[in-house]
């Protein structure tokens, strides 16, 4: 098959043939179409799209050009969350051991921060020793021993979703729904997951800016997950305001310590609860083990609230119980980190300098603008613009008003945590005018806007 | 700037600054600018377009990115032509001789065949001795000598030229008019023109199907070439048949020696002198040289059909006074070549087999497909797929039959020559198929369908 031709088709808005894209991904991995073909192609599919079918080929191609977690026999559900990524977004690093505190395997692998958002990865090496570098052995026999992991990409999975992604950077082919589709969900799917709830996050520090932008990527990767087997639930969620107080590496990771010993945070919690719950409903409802071999299939059942709250309950009593904290000690330990950090967060990388931004006039928070930010605590240190850039684990800012919160003149709205001082005045620029305050109590923000099934 | 934003700006349908376009070209170039992004840069500019001052601005930077033929100093018109190449267009070949008896300077840059379709520079090369390799120097000098040279495209001259139009061959992106009008003009604005005339192919043989293709490319290119200080005009010709007798390199510098001998070809003959008069109407009626430098301007005025014809007869006394077979024979020896072969077509590459082609029935011929012809010669070894494959000088096709001629069951109606009979029965069937014959003569076939200023 001749590779001009099938960029030619794609160009001309046709629609490919699964063996069309085989032949081009295929040719990629072996170096037979070049980079500056698979970049004409990234940019016609960018324009011309690419409709469902093609795109859960695009996938399903991609990860067969990998390796995949074989966990077909390890007898629990295996049940992931993904987020399209935000600022102050660690749900992943509470809800990983909270529902293999519910006997739910979960085999998470995850991405580092780039542009205003963070990654998880990024948050869980603040951890003294902590490994993200797994393979895909040792990601295997963890997830026998703990039930539960979360590790990096590797080379192993969907090698050529990273060169793809490169390219897409440098091409300005990033923004396309089902390039970004399928390049989620051929990591995902590669996890050998029965289960996958999605959080895909809109506002003004998401990649999505729009509810229907989110609602079309939301769409097709539930699409795609559910045509390869895995029972996939997309959540929209609000990303107009950072997720709880934490910004920054060491600071998130000790909010989630906290969230595990029990403390409640507006938002975030609920936030947590409720994927959470979604992924019980899948893995306790939904999920059918067949009595004779290791194949799965699943019950379709009504997602009641009453149901939704049961499961809410469920979770709730796992963090009373200290349960889901221990859960996350045994995680640190078998991916080689520190556990005192759950006594002692100071033992991860902590700040030499803090400034607090003081409110300017008294009033009522009415929004923090996630984005302003997530791009503070980049300049902070806390993130990055470029992949090869490194990070200052102990950098980022505390959120001490959230919005509908009355201030004070003089009060401290937020607190910057700094080694390096070089960007800290654009950094508070950027904070105070991320802060937006007012005489009235702002309308009231709706943290989960849609589910798709 | 940054690369990425000024694809980004394309990908969206924006329109670029001159600056960018220039950033974009001189970082390819210097090798900043990388291959997949020029890729990426290319199918978005062929999807979304780019308007007359956009392209202006990229085929001015292509010309500067190299260097240029400077005849400011020869006190002659400087006026070339260009086909966008067809099926047996060996016009070239014959009118840089005549035009440059007429006393103007003709420098041309011709270009190898590639497809269906023959290339100037090839068919040279059946001329044994015959250098079409020079250097800008060297066709400096040629011009001051004989007032006339056609030589192949040298690394000196838009150097971005090639490497681009190799890209967008493996990008699915050539055919896209402003790529190919800017392709085609930063070649022959490098020529230190005060003139152009461009020969726009149309029809089946052609790289433009339709009428209204051929006449965008046209108005694109005569835009470039009169905003860069050339006088261009475009003439839409037709491309549906052949043109001449002979198709093949050997074959057709033969049948161009018959004509500046004097021998007149239905439909080839008129299209030289039609060509040759607007050359000549540009070269002696328009351009307007300055008395105290070496600047030029440009008279306008009416292009009348009796000065047309006072051009073609001028030319048609240039053929039969051998003034211009003379120069041939100049142009011959100055690059090299072997004049004898005027006297003795014998010495270029002859075929070792031929196999004529019978009509199967009587009749008249209504058409003959010049793609097919096209496609036969390149199977008998006359032409190349690949820009890397060589060819056979001797091999081609003699057309004993034209459309309108009368032709019984049994007549020859073309004649294969060839020394490599691999494909020969594959050929012979295409020569077959591309002549239709029925009864009625055909509605008569309109030679220059458009002039376009």
């Amino acid at each position: 098959m001749e590779t001009r031709e099938i960029i030619r088709k794609k160009r001309d808005g046709g629609k490919l043939h699964r063996e069309e894209i085989e032949s081009l991904l295929r040719g990629y991995l072996q170096g037979m179409v070049r980079d500056y073909q698979m970049a004409a192609f990234l940019m016609a599919s960018f324009l011309k799209g690419l409709d469902d079918e093609e795109t859960i080929w695009f996938t399903d191609i991609m990860v067969s050009t990998g390796k995949r977690l074989d966990l077909s026999e390890i007898p629990n559900p295996k049940v992931d969350k993904h987020s399209t990524g935000g600022v102050g977004d660690k749900v992943s690093i509470v809800l990983a051991p909270l529902l293999s505190a519910a006997d739910v395997v979960v085999p998470m692998i995850a991405g580092r921060g780039l542009g205003h958002t963070g990654g998880t990865i990024d948050k869980l090496e603040a951890i003294p020793g902590f490994r993200t570098d797994l393979s895909l052995l040792e990601l295997r026999n963890t997830l026998w021993e703990t039930g539960v992991v979360i590790s990096a990409q590797s080379e192993e999975i969907a090698p050529l979703d990273r060169r793809i992604y490169e390219l897409r950077n440098a091409t300005a082919t990033v923004e396309s729904i089902p390039l970004i589709a399928s390049s989620i969900m051929s990591k995902k799917l590669a996890e050998g997951l029965n289960g996958l709830v999605l959080d895909v996050k809109t506002g003004k520090g998401a990649f999505m800016k729009t509810i229907e932008e989110a609602e079309q990527l939301a769409r097709k990767m539930v699409e795609i997950g559910n045509a390869s087997g895995v029972k996939t639930i997309a959540l929209i969620t609000d990303m107009d305001e950072p997720l709880g107080r934490a910004v920054g590496n060491s600071l998130e990771i000790r909010e989630c310590i906290n969230i595990l010993k029990g403390r409640e945070e507006p938002g975030l919690s609920d936030l947590i609860l409720t994927l959470g719950a979604y992924m019980l409903v899948i893995a306790e409802e939904m999920v059918v083990f067949n009595e004779n071999d290791d194949s799965v299939s699943f019950k379709d059942i009504e997602i009641t609230d009453e149901l939704l709250d049961a499961k809410r309950l469920k979770l709730q009593g796992l963090i009373d119980s200290g349960d889901a904290l221990s859960k996350f000690v045994e995680m640190v330990e078998s991916q080689g980190g520190n556990p005192e950090v759950v006594a002692n967060p100071a033992l991860m990388p902590v700040a030499k300098n803090i400034l607090p931004v003081e409110a300017p006039e008294d009033g009522i928070v009415q929004e923090i603008d996630a984005e302003g930010i997530g791009r503070a605590s980049v300049l902070l240190g806390a993130g990055r613009q470029r992949p090869d850039e490194s990070i200052d684990h102990a950098a980022g800012i505390i959120l001490n008003r959230k919005s509908s919160q009355e201030v004070k003149k003089g009060d401290f709205l937020a607190v910057l945590h700094y080694n390096d001082d070089r960007n800290l005045e654009a950094a508070l620029k950027l904070v105070r005018e991320s802060f937006r305050i007012g005489k009235e109590p702002p309308p009231e923000r709706e943290l989960i806007k849609k589910v798709i099934f």
